[in-house]
């Protein structure tokens, strides 16, 4: 950078924050925080900047969130059942205590920017970064932008179809029910099966049930967003044998209708892991506080590539 | 335009396609073609624009389409059930006979631009256009541009929860059997009822059930695309009843958890029809031909926003 500072990311996630400073995968240097209360929390990450003397800090959060930069709660957290949390103003606090510019955005969409530029999707201007784990989260890029919209995705709460004969599990969504995240999130698995996903052996039906799910949600993304590639990272992932039994029900489920390489012969290239393993959050939150550097630099939002 | 020409568009459809001339909905001049072969067909569009001199011909089309402008297959049909149109090449052969810039989309896509332009979705840089027709389809604008990706949206073909008591009706669709499309398209409430949807009464279930399916197809899209506005067309929404009970089935199935005036006070206006009838289509391919033409003055593709 320009300052000679290194840069800070936070993914601050439902259990542990997660805050690196450093300018790339090949420096950066990560320690997290275990997700208490606001106060406590923000208390060591702040401390941790401090230290490290950031020319800017990124922050890759759990949500929903206040996205809008002309919104008089730009920045905060807003409707979360997570005690403590609502309408916490998460991005101010940080840049109040530490008076560098803040790069803001879901945890997700700073993944997809993380794998983007050092990971699985680099070079792609149209791609979909997905994790599975406690929670069930989407983040697209549209070329070569962040999709935010109205307000942003919750790619997890799409509905699915769901065989109650089959899977009677009602689904652990406290909205929704049975929607994808109600059905196959980490939270999800354990209690319909009644211990946690890394305890279920490989050879039980947990994880067919857990592919179609999973494959039901890509088939529409497919459909959807048309993405070149599709990054699959989260908790419940690391279990070997379920992306290959994702892989096939996505193709299953599309039955040759949508006519492309990518689909067929490419498959295991376009549905992938993340190429940053458990660092894409935070790593993509670098990026996020590069784009704020430029832009408290006078530059124009619409350099805010997702290729850059 | 600069050359003091009009312009042209085709709204290439499966059972007709409506050419147009003009520069705006004041001054388009419209003639349909019935949709028979490629050959019989295209010579009626082919002298309608002959006569009309365009400087250019924008093409919105049924698909799965060829928008790759560096593939072999550019400008073709590509996998279509329809009888002699799999594999024509729709754009080259308008653009050999008519030696000018051809532009070249979905049928959606450009419909989605012409409600951009000067319908129900004018100023906005993110927003879905639907159709609820004969088959189903949707183009996204996102950031400003036509989402096009790695092919581009299916967006009919996205499975929803079908409970096969309450709904025996297997579904329509040859490739998917019950995915959106096979549930709710103007075939599959055909072949369900047993008539066609303009004769089915206003009390009947059948609109209560068609509201469901597309309301689940819709709180999908505002999960995935987070849109500033969905605009609803096609011949089944020309039933009055339905689009209410789409409005109310999309704020039920979203359950309060995506926090935005938009989806509650402002749902209707969030949800809505579109402003330019059944001439979205023929309107965005003037769009598409517009931009043709400044392609071919040597602009970059970067200016091609869908709020142009």
């Amino acid at each position: 950078m320009p300052t000679g500072l290194p840069l800070g990311g936070v993914e601050a996630g439902g259990t542990k924050f997660v805050c690196g400073v450093g300018s790339s995968p090949e420096d950066v240097v990560v320690e997290s925080f275990p997700t208490t209360s606001p106060d406590a929390t923000l208390d060591g990450v702040i401390r941790f900047f401090r230290h490290a003397s950031p020319s800017a800090v990124g922050v890759g959060s759990f949500g929903p969130l206040d996205l809008h930069p002309e919104s008089s709660t730009y920045g905060h957290i807003t409707s979360t059942p997570k005690p403590g949390w609502r309408q916490f103003d998460l991005a101010g606090t940080i840049a109040r205590a530490l008076a560098v510019p803040i790069g803001f955005d879901t945890d997700v969409n700073a993944a997809a920017l993380g794998e983007g530029r050092w990971g699985a999707a680099r070079a792609l201007s149209d791609y979909l970064y997905l994790t599975i784990g406690t929670g069930i989260g989407g983040g697209a890029v549209v070329g070569g932008k962040v999709l935010h919209g109205l307000v942003h995705p919750e790619m997890g709460h799409i509905r699915v179809p769901h065989d109650p004969e089959r899977d009677p599990f009602p689904g652990s969504c406290p909205y929704h029910g049975d929607c994808l995240e109600g059905l196959a999130s980490g939270q999800a698995i354990a209690r319909r099966w009644g211990r946690p996903a890394d305890e279920i052996p490989d050879d039980h039906p947990a994880w067919e049930l857990e592919a179609e799910y999973i494959g039901l949600g890509l088939a529409t993304w497919v459909c959807t967003l048309s993405p070149r590639r599709i990054v699959v990272g989260g908790g419940v992932m690391r279990r070997r044998r379920l992306l290959p039994l994702v892989r096939h029900e996505l193709q299953r489920l599309l039955g040759g209708y949508i006519e492309s390489v990518a689909l067929t012969a490419d498959i295991d290239r376009y549905v992938t892991s993340p190429r940053l393993g458990d660092r894409s959050g935070v790593l993509g939150a670098l990026v996020l506080a590069e784009r704020a550097c430029r832009l408290a630099d006078g530059d124009t939002p619409s350099s805010h590539s997702g290729k850059d």
